[in-house]
C-alpha cells in the first residue's frame, strides 16, 4: 500500500468479520445504508487523509502556529485541508439528514475521523473538537442553539472548543473559578481564565464556539455547582450572520512537545466586563453535559492514540522489510549479504508487539463505537441499556489503554528504525511526541483508574461489569473444541479468573477502607484493560479462524497473522500487569503509606 | 535544595555508606586521596553543573546548532560552559598526575561527569566524548599518539569523537565500507562516509580528534577486518602546533528529537584523496580498541539516562509538593482547600517508581564504576580479575536498564505535572526527549540482550555469572534475621531462583538451537537487570537499616525512604519482567516463528 495510515484489509476484517457492522443497516436509522455506503465514506476519508492531511503533517510540526499581533498565524495547508474535509460532508457524518448529516453509524463516522487522525492528528483536531462540540449542543442544547450554533459547526463553517481547565484546576473541575452572571435578556456574562484550550483561537473558520464551564452566583461549591455555556468568539445574529466580537481574548499560546499543529491556548473571558454566553441545559448541571462531550472525547483520544500507533507500526514494518542489517545468529560467514531487519527475531518481537497493540487497540475503539450505535439506535430498550452500560464501563479503558500501549508502539517503531528513528527526518519520532499527550488530556491514567474501580465496576449493582464477564465467558465457551485457539483461550481464562478474584477482594475492602482499595486503581486499570483487549484478540482469532477455514475475503497469511498475534498478546503481554494481581488483591499499602518526608 | 540535579544526601549515601569508596584511598594509586578530596571534586562538579551547564540547557534545545557556510554555528553558552569545565581540570579527573590528571578514582570521575550530564546532557557530550576518546588513546595508542593527541584532549584543548556508524551499517559494524590505504611514511589515507557522529564538527575546540573504524586493503571480511585510526580535523605538527586542514568534511547535520545541543553529523572522509590517519593498535584489531571506548561509553549512556531520570524526578517531586489539586477520596466537602498532589496515592506511586528507578539506576552505575577502579587498581590479581569479569557481565545491563527505566521515570515526571508537563515551558518534557536516545545508541536493547545471554553469561565457563549469583546470595544471607528486610529478601530470593532456572534452561537449548535460545534475549535482559537492581536495592536497604539503627549521618526519614523504596521496587516492579520467565524458560517460538508475510 502506498499510504501508511491503515492496513485496509485489517480495517475491513475488524468492521465486517469481527464486528459485523452490516447488521446496522437493519436499524431503522441506518436503513438507507449498506456496506457500499459505509465503504464509500471510508474510502473518501482515506483519500482525504492520505492526499490532503498527511502531506503537511511534518511541516506543521516543524513550523508550528505563532501568536502575532493578537492573532494566530499558521501554515496555509491547515485551512486548505479542513476546507477539503468540510466539503466531503464528513464533519456531519453521523448527524441527521435534516441537519445536513449523512446519518452514518457512529462506528463508520469514527473510522473516517480515525483515518484523518492517523494522517495528521494536529490538523484533524480542529475538526474533531468541532464534531464533539456540535454533538454536545445537539444532545443538550435548545432548538435555537442547535440551529444557530451546531448546524454551522456540522457544516464546518464554525469550529468548536471545550473550555474546562483553569490554571489552578486541571483534573479538579469542581474548583474552577470562572463566573457566569445572569442578564435580563436570558443570556449570561462570563468571566474567567482558561488554559490548555485546544483550537482555542485561529483564523480557520468564520467563528469559534466555545463550550465553557463556569459557576453561577448562587452555585453550590464543588462539581455540583458547575454550569455549561456556549460562548461564541463572534456573536451570532438571529439571521445567522455574525455580530460583534465577544469579550474573549487570546492571552497566549502554549508550546507543546508534540501535537504542535493544534493551537493550545490560554483564553481570558470577560476582561471588558463579561463575555456573552448562553446556558446549555440546566443550571448547576453543566458537568453532565460536558461529560457527554468528554466521554466522546475519551473515545476520540483512544482512537487517536491507536491511529498514531498504527501509522508508526506501518512505517516500522516497511522499514524492517527494506533495510538490511547484520546476519542471522548462526551465519558465521561475514561475506554473505546482510539480511532485512525483519528477519531478526528481536525485530519481529517489536513488530509483533506493535501489531498486537495497534490492532488490539483499534478493535477496542471500533467495538466501543458500535456500542454508541447500539446505545442510541438498537431496536430494543434492553439492548440499548446493555450497550450504554457496557460503554460506560469501558470508557476509562478506551481512553487509557491505547494511550499507554500505542504510545509504547510508537516507541518500538523508533527502536526498529535505530538511529534514524530518533531523527526528525523520519516520521516515527513525531508520532511518539504527538502521542505522549494522550495519557494526559481528558483525564490521566490515575483518574481513569479511579473511575473504573471506584465507580464503573460497581455501578448499577455491578450489572454492567457482570455483563462484560458474561460476554467474555461466552467467547471462551465458543472456542471450546477449537484446538487452534486452545492455548489462547486458556491464557485468557486464567487471567479472567484472576481479574474476578481481584475485583471481588477490592470491592470488599472498598466498603471499609476506600482509600486503601483505590490506592492502586491504576494497576487495576492496567489489568482490566489487558483482559478486555485479550478478549477482543481472542475474538479476532475466532473470526480469523473462520476466515481461514471458510475461505474468507482475505489471504490465508492475513488470517494466520491474526492467530499468531493473538497468541503473542496473550502469552507475552497479558502476564505483565497480571503479575501485580497479588499486590492489588491484598490492597497493598506501600504507595499509600510512603511518608511524605521520605522521598 | 536549589539545584534539582541530585539529592546530595543520596549521593553521599551511595558513595560512602553503600559502596564505601573511602576504601579506595588504600589503593596505591589513590593514596593521596581521601573523602575530602573526593568531596571537593564532586562539589566543584555540582557547582559547575548547576551554575554553568544547567542555565542554558533549555536554550540549546530551542535553538539548536545550525549548519551555515560549511560551519556549525551554536549558542555561545556552550563554549563558555566547556571552558569553565576545562579550567576545573575535571576532564582529566581520572588520569595520571604526570599527564596533567587528578588521579581520582573512576567512580568519583564518573560522579562528576554524571552531575554535568544531569544539568545539560547535550553540552556535556562534547566533553564526555573527549574523555572517552582520550582514554582510548591512553589505553591503546603509542607514546607519541598519547602526547600529540590525548594530552591536549585531557586538557580540553582538543575534543574527540567516535566514528563507527555508516549510512548502510549501524549495529552491523563488520559491514563498514570505509577504507584505509597505508602510505610510505607509516600513516594511512582514510576515505568513507560516517553518520550519526556526535560532536563530529563544531568550533568549540582548537581541533577535533576523530577515532575512525576503517578497513585496510588486505582486511578479511567482517568484524575481524576492522582497524582503528586517529584522524584529526587539523593535522598536528611534531611540536604540537596545528598544521593544515585534513580531508574530513561536514556533509550535514542531523536533526534529532532531543539531545539537540549536541551536533549529530554526517562526515565525509577522503573526498579530496584521503584523510591522513594514524593506526591505533594492531591492524584488523580495531574493534577491540573501539570496544574499550564503547564499553566506557555504555556505562556513560547508563549514567546519562540515570541523571536525566534523576533530575526529572526531583522536578516532579518539587511540583508534587507545591501544586494543589483535588481532595482525598474520602473528603466529601468541596469547600475544603485542595491538597498537594503528593498527598494522592497515585502520585506517590509515580514518585516511588521514579525514586526506585533513578536511585536504583544510580547505584548500578556507581557500583559499576567501582568495578572499573578495582579492575585496574585493586591490590591483588584475583580481585582485579573478578572485578573485570563482573564489569564485563554487567555492561549490557548498565547500558540498557537505566535507558529503559529512567526514560520511564521521565515519562512519569511528565505525568505528575499533568498538562504542564507536556509543554516546553517545563523542563521535564526535554528530559524525556533527550533520554529517548539512550535505548538506541551504543547498542540497542536487542544487541545488549544478545550480548548478555549469548556471550556474557557463559564466558569463562560461566564463572563471572556464578560469581554474581554468589554475591547476591551473600547479601541474602547477610539479611537473615533482619525482620525489616525479610519481605524484600524473600521477594529477591524467589526472583533469583527463577533467573537461575531460566538461565540454565536457556544454556541447554543454546547448545542445540541458538536461534531459538536467543530469540527472546531482550526479555532475559529485562529479567536479569531487574534482579541485579533488586539486589542493589536490598543492599541499599541493608545500609539504610544500619544508618537507622546506628544513627548514621542522615535523617531517619531518609533511611526510612530507602527501606520503603526497596520494598516498592521488589513488590511492584520486579514481578513484571519475571512474569515472562516461563515464556523464556520454554524458549517460546512465537516471535521466532511469525512468518514474514503474516504482518
Amino acid at each position: 500500500m502506498s499510504q501508511k495510515i491503515i492496513n485496509t484489509d485489517d480495517l475491513a476484517f475488524l468492521l465486517y468479520e469481527l464486528l459485523d457492522i452490516e447488521r446496522f443497516s437493519q436499524f431503522p436509522r441506518y436503513e438507507d445504508h449498506s456496506r457500499d455506503t459505509f465503504d464509500a465514506a471510508i474510502e473518501l476519508a482515506l483519500k482525504v487523509a492520505s492526499e490532503t492531511f498527511a502531506p503537511h503533517n511534518h511541516a506543521c510540526d516543524e513550523d508550528e502556529p505563532r501568536f502575532e499581533n493578537g492573532k494566530v498565524v499558521m501554515r496555509p495547508e491547515v485551512a486548505e485541508a479542513l476546507k477539503v474535509l468540510r466539503e466531503t460532508g464528513l464533519m456531519a457524518a453521523s448527524q441527521d439528514y435534516e441537519r445536513g448529516g449523512m446519518q452514518l453509524p457512529a462506528v463508520v463516522a469514527q473510522t473516517c475521523i480515525g483515518l484523518i487522525k492517523g494522517a495528521n492528528v494536529s490538523t484533524q483536531a480542529y475538526a474533531g473538537l468541532t464534531i464533539a462540540a456540535s454533538n454536545l449542543i445537539m444532545a443538550h442544547g435548545t432548538d435555537e442553539q442547535k440551529q444557530r450554533f451546531a448546524e454551522p459547526m456540522m457544516a464546518g463553517r464554525f469550529f468548536g472548543t471545550m473550555c474546562l481547565t483553569e490554571p489552578h484546576a486541571g483534573s479538579s473541575l469542581g474548583d474552577i473559578k470562572s463566573r457566569a452572571v445572569p442578564q435580563d435578556d436570558g443570556s449570561y456574562r462570563i468571566s474567567g481564565n482558561k488554559i490548555f484550550i485546544s483550537a482555542g483561537d485561529h483564523e480557520l473558520s468564520e467563528n469559534i464556539i466555545h463550550l465553557v464551564l463556569a459557576k453561577l452566583p448562587d452555585a453550590p461549591p464543588g462539581a455540583k455547582g458547575i454550569s455549561l455555556f456556549i460562548v461564541p468568539k463572534f456573536l451570532v445574529n438571529e439571521d445567522g450572520s455574525l455580530g460583534e466580537r465577544n469579550d474573549v481574548i487570546l492571552a497566549g499560546l502554549i508550546h507543546k512537545m508534540g501535537y504542535r499543529g493544534t493551537t493550545s491556548t490560554m483564553l481570558n473571558f470577560g476582561e471588558k466586563g463579561g463575555a456573552v454566553g448562553y446556558l446549555v441545559g440546566e443550571p448547576h448541571n453543566g458537568l453532565a453535559g460536558m461529560f457527554h462531550m468528554m466521554n466522546e472525547a475519551r473515545i476520540g483520544v483512544g482512537l487517536g492514540s491507536v491511529m498514531l500507533g498504527y501509522t508508526g507500526y506501518l512505517h516500522a514494518l516497511d522499514y524492517a522489510r527494506d533495510r538490511t542489517q547484520g546476519r542471522s545468529m548462526t551465519e558465521r560467514d561475514p561475506a554473505t549479504p546482510m539480511i532485512p531487519l525483519i528477519q531478526h527475531a528481536d525485530v519481529r518481537r517489536m513488530l509483533l508487539a506493535q501489531k498486537a497493540f495497534v490492532e488490539g487497540g483499534l478493535s477496542l475503539c471500533l467495538f466501543s463505537a458500535t456500542l454508541v450505535d447500539e446505545k442510541k439506535h438498537a431496536p430494543t430498550a434492553e439492548a440499548r441499556e446493555a450497550a450504554a452500560g457496557l460503554l460506560d464501563l469501558l470508557t476509562p479503558i478506551v481512553k487509557s489503554w491505547p494511550s499507554q500501549f500505542c504510545l509504547e508502539a510508537n516507541s518500538l517503531a523508533i527502536q526498529v528504525h535505530g538511529g534514524y528513528g530518533y531523527t526528525r527526518e523520519y516520521p516515527v519520532e513525531q508520532f511518539y511526541r504527538d502521542n505522549r499527550l494522550n495519557p494526559i488530556h481528558e483525564g490521566t491514567h490515575g483518574i481513569q483508574g479511579q473511575d473504573l474501580l471506584g465507580r464503573k465496576v460497581s455501578m448499577a449493582g455491578g450489572q454492567h461489569y457482570q455483563a462484560l464477564l458474561q460476554r467474555i465467558r461466552a467467547t471462551l465457551e465458543a472456542t471450546r473444541g477449537r484446538d487452534e485457539l486452545k492455548t489462547s483461550a486458556e491464557l485468557l481464562s486464567n487471567a479472567l479468573a484472576t481479574l474476578e478474584e481481584t475485583t471481588s477482594a477490592l470491592q470488599v475492602i472498598k466498603k471499609t477502607d476506600p482509600n486503601r482499595a483505590l490506592a492502586n486503581a491504576y494497576l487495576y486499570l492496567e489489568c482490566f484493560g489487558h483482559v478486555v483487549v485479550g478478549w477482543l484478540w481472542l475474538r479476532q482469532a475466532q473470526a480469523a479462524l473462520k476466515g481461514l477455514q471458510e475461505g474468507g475475503a482475505r489471504q490465508p497469511a492475513f488470517y494466520q497473522g491474526k492467530l499468531n498475534t493473538c497468541e503473542y498478546f496473550l502469552r507475552y503481554e497479558l502476564p505483565k500487569p497480571l503479575a501485580l494481581a497479588e499486590v492489588l488483591r491484598s490492597a497493598d499499602r506501600t504507595t499509600l503509606d510512603m511518608p511524605l518526608d521520605c522521598f
